[in-house]
């Protein structure tokens, strides 16, 4: 039978090349579980992903869908996907839904988080899902910077992909900075992201952290509409796609 | 100046053969540590650490001591070590102490924690400091089981070293099963352990977990001084040394 199916995975992003399958290239998160259900199903499957994560990104709760024809039921294709996919991709869950639902064009929402790690003690257990800094930024400079890039804005500055055709405007609802122990994490909510948006956020946001910008800058870096005014791109290991919404 | 330092320390146990130091191994902890603290001061330094955790156990907090000359700081130590040393081992604190303080001999007590993990999702993030369980064991069975483990045995039947030599009689203080999310954690906490018997004393209470053993059986076991009456010895993986009591 036919079947729309939802997903939820997570994943440990360190050893692929991001989200897209590549052509040639076996370490995708895309390509390991069009694989997988591709020897399930007997037939070629398109997955679809609600966000294309870089090489070295995380996801606690990334969303796809494929169509394809099975008999089995929700849990056993979750109980089927978890056995064959690799120790560093899970899904979460399985849901067949309606023929009309796409992973991407219905996410209404996105929250990423980044994470660095100030502490003289390494971080062991979370080396590779944290950034590790030098010297403790001023988490209140970051604060105050963060709040300017709350909004609907031309975010080309942010976006590294300089041959971007269509519209860079795009809406970040909330920025929350948390500091618990050893960790700074920056929270990001908003409608969509363009490339590496979140990383440049989180990389100009640190350039406050440390005075290199006042946070009053961070407008006058919007308006420039150039990558260069912005701070540098963060690393991919501290970022984690947490939740999609619909 | 020659000081005794102590030093707090943190491990992934992953890749490694153990604490221990083995002639013509590389993969050790103490060897790993060992080996920057010769390059630190120029001559050789006999580690000796609170406890010999096996192949792929982890430690939070496990505590070391060695005796050399050196003129750097506490801090300089600390930052020396946590450069030099691979991101698997960290340095929490370095501290200068008595020449009397001796990690092992002093230690008197230790905290280790078990943890088990079921879920249909895959422990993605966690897979490396876990053990999977296929099915959910009775955690009350295990409750009930665990109570009978209390107090000073002969835990013979629970030492994975059958040539030992010296006595086998210990004190279990006390055993806390813990619940949380997809996790099952037992925390152990006693005056020390034999080999591998906190694997053993958890591989036992899962067996009571799954009514393979009534806890009413665990006397009867220790009673047998015999380890084949045991259950199975609960892979190293999931083990972490959470603290060392002076």
């Amino acid at each position: 039978m036919k079947r729309n199916v939802r997903m939820v995975l997570r994943y440990d992003g360190t050893r692929y090349l991001g989200w897209a399958r590549q052509p040639g290239k076996d370490m995708t998160i895309q390509g390991k579980i069009e694989a997988v259900l591709e020897k399930m199903t007997g037939s070629p499957v398109q997955l679809i992903g609600a966000g294309r994560t870089d090489a070295g990104v995380h996801a606690r709760a990334q969303v796809c869908n494929a169509i394809f024809d099975t008999e089995l039921s929700e849990e056993e294709i979750l109980s089927h996907m978890n056995r064959y996919l690799p120790e560093d991709i899970g899904v979460v869950s399985v849901k067949f839904v309606s023929d009309r639902f796409h992973s991407r064009y219905n996410a209404s929402g996105k929250t990423y988080r980044y994470t660095f790690w100030i502490d003289t003690a390494k971080p062991v257990f979370e080396r590779k899902y944290v950034t590790i800094l030098e010297k403790k930024p001023d988490t209140e400079a970051i604060r105050r910077a963060s709040q300017f890039l709350l909004g609907e804005h031309d975010f080309k500055s942010f976006c590294t992909n300089s041959h971007m055709k269509k519209s860079t405007v795009r809406t970040v609802d909330s920025i929350r900075i948390e500091e618990k122990g050893s960790a700074i994490r920056m929270y990001f909510h908003g409608n969509g992201f363009l490339q590496n948006m979140v990383r440049v956020m989180a990389g100009t946001l640190l350039e406050a952290g440390y005075g290199r910008i006042r946070p009053e800058d961070i407008p006058l870096i919007l308006e420039a509409r150039d990558r260069s005014k912005a701070g540098p791109t963060a690393p991919p290991q501290g970022l984690m796609l947490m939740k999609v919404d619909y």
